[in-house]
């Protein structure tokens, strides 16, 4: 335990979350996130002059950086593993195979996928489809190498306009693999794939091919919003990846912090 | 970075989180844990035969297990550091100072001092004080050593009562730390300090000395109703303490996963 | 004020409402009703025995039976009125011009026009639409007239399939009028128009040309998922209709439970 | 039909409900009311130019202006007409019994009983008893009958400071009557009582006996947050009121917007 603890002490950590606040952007599908304080200093306080605040929020597991449970999507009525989806949930409980409490802690090898940093660096078009040649491109230029298990995050740029919801959301029509980007991703065994966008497949697309192929065909979770700027911005393209998420009984997903941490030397 | 991947690829890791359910604990001054589908697989499908579950939530910041941000309490209208506590708060913005997105991803050494195995391992009883005595008689007992920048949780065993709401609030009045406790924890220099019940400090104590003393006097977060009961099973009292807070602006608290590594062998 | 009185109280009232609870039918593009108890009966007891449940609820303004604020829809970025809508909403405050807080208490005159019993009395088919020949059929066949300040209810019988969400969604795909219909009822200057769907207008049209014309271009207020059955099956045609919208300030809507009240005899 | 309608349409109508809005003040005991919207105005925007807001919102159901069901309290572990509390209650459905959907709209004579207009109209002191002394003198004053049926609204004259939610709050310290006081209110066989204060009845008081009375011996509704300074004010003492709890189903209050209604001339 002693050289862990050592090696985490000198490493780098990069914190790949966005931040919650009331009028960040959110998938038109999904409800806002909401905040206030529940109490304010001064509201009540006690004999010894103690006053305290606290707060409460409401939104959607797919608000903000989050990663997607198998359990998100089905196909023809079957989720991953041929279950069929509507006898495993109810309005209140959620889902009860597949639901995102099941998913183990994350600390996995991952690799960053700079793809707007091969095209001159700007955030990719609204539209734009990142396509297996590009991933290919992205692995020779980096030197990196993937390998079964790990997660691959592509960064388009768009975390940039986070804070411009309109133009993070385009109406909902954002960069991103797909269908051939999802099987390239697929057939190198990944454990999860990540963007910067809201959707992480390029959209729109009602029928969301690469969130079937992957959830649905393949059982490849999908964490999406995720910051990758200052990841890319250091050129760390391989890293351990780390992130718990919120053991939310029954949910298709989970808001996440996840973190990049790679040694220091 | 090949050697601390190495090194997680083999280590133990425990999950320290209870789950998130509708009708689990929550103190009374904060919201309880709400849930539901958004939609049902089936509701809408797209002529591939794509359909998809989405879910909402709303809770407190202080639901589950979760970790206080410092400016959670305040004395005589201070947070820590002096700062006037009106000064920086709105109902709607939350916090400006000391507030939980400001936290930064913890990866720290802690250490377990096992307060129910030195009792014969049965919960602690309702207002039991762990007192400085406990404290010395757990470190000597488990022989570990308690470092400045270290987080240290106590385990009270009311872990196993998560799942019997009205057990594990049992009317807001759980073992825990008095004042003497708190000093003994700030004195060492701690980042954080946290236990497996809903208040950590003994309760009812309408003055909150405990949360005072660490959060506005000491700068020490607190981290409540984690699930200590594997690790202490496993006699782990030492280890890595991973836990990123997501980044709730204003809020004075964020639910967490945290998780306890340790290397393999 | 003794003769309203007596009047009431031997007056016919009807529940315009459907009942809330989780997994209760609710429009794609609003968050779902989420309920939980905050505590139980038990949890806390006093010292004389006493002891309260109490509940939390989170929802969209436009979920179950309500009406939609002036300032809901906006075209060509200019709310009713030609006020810019840019200009006058926020994320956390909503709108401050037209929003629900501003329509005072509504007792007025209404119509119910029974479209569904015009045509046998089944519900609508999805996606029908209903046109200004249907409405002059039914104020025909009910001898019933429409006075400037009114509020025109048009029935489609989809009331029936509030316990089926899924059909009563129908992939947003309800009966109702189209923008002849609509004109239709602006040009006999009502307060407001409503029906027993989610959506009041024929749907699915993107351009939501109704909302528009009714909303924006003629300030009339629009009232969805109401319950006619009761009303229709009684012949009541018209009636005083009471609802008193929620100040909820900023909102686009508000949750009601509107009544007709008739007198008796 | 035709005289109910004229009369209202004459009638002099008094909202008695207050606004909503984040930071507005909220017991303790029961969450915050959030809100935010879910879209804005030019978010998305449809071929023709249209586009929409919506919001999403939280809250407790005795948050606001807002009635207690009679399932709200309950003593010895029995809610009103002896029904065993815990055999009733669930986390996520509420309670099967004298749960708010259940009761019917409410259009019933009411009395305003001016208390605070006795004592020189300014707002009472926080902890003031109201006791049958002061309700026999208010009946006298007004010259006004209370009959069985009837609502019975207090005014303290706290609506006045809504606005300031620490003081609305007063540490939950405010006006209202004993236990002597809810006595004479259900010897006079009234529906529901209410006021403008948060906890209708006279607090700190952990026992609530007068929640215990009205709503579980008694079988009488509270009514809590009105606002009954206009009504005051133009000194009408008997009226129709009318109210119209949600159809939240299983909850053990609901918002409503009280109106009082009086006859014109």
């Amino acid at each position: 335990m002693q050289t862990l603890l050592d090696l985490i002490s000198t490493a780098r950590v990069f914190d790949l979350a966005q931040p919650y606040y009331v009028g960040m952007p959110h998938h038109p599908a999904h409800p806002p996130f909401l905040f206030g304080l529940t109490k304010q200093h001064g509201d009540y306080i006690a004999p010894n002059g103690a006053s305290s605040a606290a707060d409460a929020l409401a939104l959607g597991s797919h608000n903000g950086t989050h990663i997607d449970a198998l359990c998100h999507f089905s196909c023809g009525g079957m989720l991953h593993g041929g279950i069929p989806a509507r006898e495993v949930q109810s309005p209140g409980g959620g889902l009860r195979t597949y639901s995102i409490e099941t998913v183990a802690p994350i600390l996995r090898r991952a690799v960053l996928l700079d793809i707007a940093g091969l095209e001159g660096d700007a955030p990719l078009a609204p539209g734009y489809e990142i396509t297996p040649a590009h991933l290919d491109a992205a692995v020779r230029a980096q030197k990196v190498e993937i390998r079964p298990g790990d997660i691959v995050l592509l960064r388009t740029g768009w975390a940039q306009y986070w804070n411009d919801a309109a133009r993070f959301l385009s109406q909902v029509c954002g960069p991103g693999p797909g269908i051939e980007g999802a099987r390239w991703l697929s057939s190198r065994g990944v454990f999860a794939a990540g963007s910067d966008t809201v959707a992480f497949e390029r959209v729109p697309d009602n029928n969301m091919p690469v969130h079937v192929h992957l959830l649905v065909e393949s059982g490849i979770h999908i964490i999406e919003c995720l910051n990758l700027e200052e990841l890319a911005a250091s050129r760390v393209y391989a890293f351990l990846f780390v992130a718990a998420p919120l053991k939310l009984t029954g949910a298709t997903g989970s808001p996440v912090r996840p973190l990049a941490v790679v040694s220091g030397e």
